[in-house]
């Protein structure tokens, strides 16, 4: 109801910094946890291709594995700002979650693999860009590939 | 059913040509749907900033501004390969979607108007990365804002 109020409050001259912290805060976890999941379901969605085409599921097509290597590194940094205090699994949020709560003890680790992920596609991206062989994009493929299985074995909840 | 065997299917050596194109368009056509809400939804939460920056929500940052525009910039091409044929309103496919059927009988205007999202959004990126000063700006994310809305306005049912 807070958050249902928050528009009206705020027309009336009401900041955001008038109100609880709770409702703020409500109203930040459910934004932060939706746009991550969608940043993330967009990120699986342009590494799709790049897998068929690595395993022989798909023909390569050199020209589509830049165009979807060069989405993937412009996306990898997007979602890591929206896991944010209170958004992770057993937070007081009810918003379905796989974010785990360990990841509130271990930001160095989680920021450090966000980091990797950042560099491993940007290299693909650029190898890509500059006419590497198949077999040397395949390899950097499976780097990238490892990065996220990384993070999802110790941080996700599925 | 279909979508539920077909992995089963696949691992015994029958291709996805060899199941019914029926069970196939439903199952590319979900997660089209899916997706293009995903990016589009990304697009929103990378916008929001700017916009608040340019109403005066919130204070302008020069950085902060760069950093979404550049966002938003990579982000603009993204949707638009997932307005598969149907994939709209009124296809048989069930899933709620805004996107108008009459899409499909204006293809050239829908991509048109897709190009000019993508040099608006580049435009806005490239000033920020250049330094312009904040007038300059809040114009062209006027003009960003007005390519949004005219897609919106012709294209989306809500």
């Amino acid at each position: 109801m807070t958050v249902t109020f928050r528009p009206l409050l705020t027309s009336l001259g009401l900041s955001a910094a008038l109100l609880s912290s709770a409702s703020v805060q409500a109203l930040e976890v459910d934004k932060a946890i939706e746009y991550r999941q969608s940043a993330l379901r967009v990120m699986a969605f342009q590494t799709g291709p790049l897998g068929d085409m690595v395993q022989g599921d798909i023909d390569y097509d050199a020209e589509d594995f830049a165009l979807r290597a060069n989405n993937l590194a412009s996306l990898a940094h997007l979602p890591w700002e929206a896991f944010i205090e209170g958004s992770l699994q057993n937070d007081d949020h009810g918003i379905a979650t796989e974010a785990m709560a360990v990841i509130a003890d271990n930001r160095d680790d989680f920021i450090s693999r966000q980091e990797t992920l950042v560099d491993e596609t940007d290299t693909l991206a650029q190898m890509a860009n500059d006419g590497a062989e198949f077999d040397e994009l395949r390899r950097q493929m499976g780097t990238v590939v490892d990065t996220c299985r990384g993070c999802h074995d110790n941080y996700r909840d599925n």
